[in-house]
């Protein structure tokens, strides 16, 4: 089966997905829940396999870690199946109506995008998540998942293909990419594909872009700031400095780079720094924070990084200007908290930082799609268009305007024989 | 001043923007209007020396008039400018609020995207109406209109930046882009632009889209189509198919293609050619069609061609499902129109048409963002992500999560200190 024909595939599917119900939709949520349930020993049984050939090319514990899907995972997504079936349907809502003449009405109304190409790391439980969400808002999914968790992610595609077909719903709604040149031949297909969401590095993200037409909705690099302001309250400070630090190195809602206050530095960062030893965190300061504290120089460089690891690299800065300054300047516009007991500074923070989180008094580590309420999340956008941080259901739409008439021409309005009346109504789109 | 100099001045204009008020913004459009009338005779006088030169270029008639700029028209964008200070402010609005445990609140809140590039046709009043939408908004923007307009948009671009400066807002909010060369450097600073809109061909679009890493939102070709349906009121279809045609031959949502239903052909098709006749357009149509109407043979690429003149390609076809497929095999998924008294017929026709506009008996000259009641617009997308047909004010917005917590961390929730309450709140963010 070759790239273009597969994209045909996912094209019709989504032109048959988009006139099924939201019970429709829902019901292949369960199915897919017992499915998986139904295969588990077959699905457990091609993990295994994964694991060991992963653990034979010498793959690190933490991916090792990730690459399991043992019974508690499963149990758990499937539960997060269920949770999502109860949500309310995304697509088919009518966001607007507003009367343009006499019997002419305009209604804005929530559709799906089409076919989506999703890119994601090793971790079998992330098909079943983003297929289910694709599916939830009547898109269709072409998925390439890590390579190391092929057999899995096989085992994983029949069972949301099986509970498609229990629907009545295409199979290629959902479809598995097996390879490399897989991906390549898809970013050529910019007239049966609508969206590629890639999640990696920053680089990665790039390579997309630059080797396709298709629109990019990346989630890539993660350098969130801390900002200890001259107002910030000592206690809260350090909790929320050392949770968005300590909390999981490896994600990319992790602070990355502290700023403080030059005139709270010296009473904050030697007790901080006690905190951050304790956790065998290493400090890369610049000059004024090693004049209060020891640690290793930092470059220019540390302020471009993520290090996603036990490295914080720390800055003194005079204003909260040159904070937001820095943020906007290095940071990659995903998540960034000001701690501070003045509102002024928190309002000017939350105005002129330019990222899609801006957090007061609380840990990074809150920027996800589940903690957001949004179900799950397909990736967090760090660019600005369309859907911006963690992306849940409603990135997965966009809006059609559907306008109902009986006739009515443009002759009439400019001739006089119809006016405009531009009201609004509390009106659902009856079509 | 070079390019790169120019998108930093924006950027920073827009840092500084996004902490005006929508009453300051407001003020920006009343000067604007107030310095367009106190120069007018400048403005005047330049529109002038611009139309002289386009007409001894030898310009076309309708272009020439389009490039006008004239007391009536200026008293008409001067209209525009007060109703558009009147409307909403887009920005600043919190669209849901929602808390995750105790005290700890989510908002997301509408914020302005940036820094936007944008590219128009020789139309003086466009750049005054982009520009007032950009600032109402809270963007930057950098502007280049067609050369043939240069001194007209030189003077009106004064205008806008007294206006700024009066109300006390960076001047480098809105800029004048003179050169082509100057839209091949504003590709390249994609750190510092969010968004390019060109307004153009599919050609241009996809010229700018190749040469940029800035996302771009497409203002393309309008293939429009009207399907009269089996079940259509032949009264009906006659006024729609008509005046989609010849009210406006030059516009985007003028109608390219007709596609009838084979059971109404005979019955329609002659009555219709006579109409047609009468206002002086070509029929193109395939060989179902000439053994009805005697006319040109349509070819192949008559269905992918947008005219913008006295010429329709016609199709018979021999369902619904087939007027869909040609829809979405050959549109531009802007605005098509079925002429229907089905209501089965009209809801598969919206569900599966994949355009931003479907419209049900009324002609798609309907499609416009002042018509819709968006206030104006930038352009008309046809794309499908984040603004999608007539953008106006909201598609110059995306939005921001604000998390306002006293000291919350993730560890907390971790270990079950703190509980997600997950409840959704009615409340406006207050920073």
């Amino acid at each position: 089966m070759n790239l273009s024909s597969m994209a045909s595939g996912a094209r019709d599917a989504f032109y048959t997905l988009s006139v099924s119900s939201g019970e429709t939709r829902n019901l292949v949520l369960k199915y897919f829940s017992d499915l998986l349930q139904e295969n588990r020993d077959g699905i457990f049984a091609a993990n295994r396999e994964d694991l060991a050939e992963a653990e034979a090319s010498g793959l690190a514990a933490p991916l090792l870690s990730r690459l399991k899907l043992d019974r508690e995972k499963l149990d758990h997504v499937c539960d997060g199946l269920r949770s999502l079936a109860s949500l309310k349907d995304p697509v088919g809502e009518t966001v607007f109506c507003h009367e343009i003449t006499e019997g002419l009405k305009l209604y804005r109304v929530t559709c799906p995008i089409g076919v989506i190409g999703i890119i994601f790391e090793s971790r079998p439980d992330a098909l079943i998540q983003i297929s289910s969400l694709a599916i939830k808002s009547g898109n269709a999914a072409l998925l390439k998942g890590g390579r190391e968790a092929l057999r899995t992610n096989q085992e994983l595609i029949r069972c949301v293909r099986g509970a498609l077909r229990r629907a009545g719903l295409p199979e290629d709604t959902a479809q598995l990419l097996e390879t490399r040149e897989d991906v390549a031949s898809m970013l050529k297909e910019d007239d049966k594909i609508d969206l590629i969401i890639p999640r990696g590095s920053n680089a990665f993200v790039r390579y997309i872009m630059d080797n396709s037409r298709i629109p990019v909705l990346g989630h890539a690099d993660g350098i969130c700031h801390v900002y200890v302001d001259a107002a910030a309250d000592p206690a809260t400070a350090l909790k929320v400095a050392l949770d968005s630090k300590v909390q999981n190195l490896a994600v990319c809602n992790a602070e990355e780079t502290l700023l403080v206050h030059e005139k709270i530095a010296a009473s904050f960062l030697p007790e901080f720094a006690g905190l951050l030893e304790k956790h065998g965190v290493e400090i890369r300061g610049d000059e004024a924070v090693r004049a209060i504290i020891p640690c290793v120089p930092a470059t220019e460089e540390d302020w471009r990084t993520e290090y996603l690891d036990a490295i914080l690299s720390i800055r003194i800065v005079p204003s909260l200007e040159a904070a937001i300054e820095h943020i906007n300047r290095y940071g990659s516009h995903h998540t960034d908290c000001i701690v501070t007991t003045d509102e002024n500074s928190a309002r000017e923070f939350f105005s002129r930082v330019d990222s899609a989180g801006v957090y007061l008094n609380v840990s990074t580590r809150f920027a996800d799609g589940f903690v957001y309420g949004l179900g799950a999340e397909v990736g967090i956008a760090t660019g600005k268009l369309h859907a911006r941080g963690p992306m849940g259901l409603d990135g997965l739409t966009t809006y059609k305007y559907k306008l109902i008439g009986h006739g009515q021409t443009m002759a009439e309005i400019k001739s006089g024989a119809l006016k405009y009346t531009h009201r609004v109504l509390d009106e659902k789109c009856p079509l």
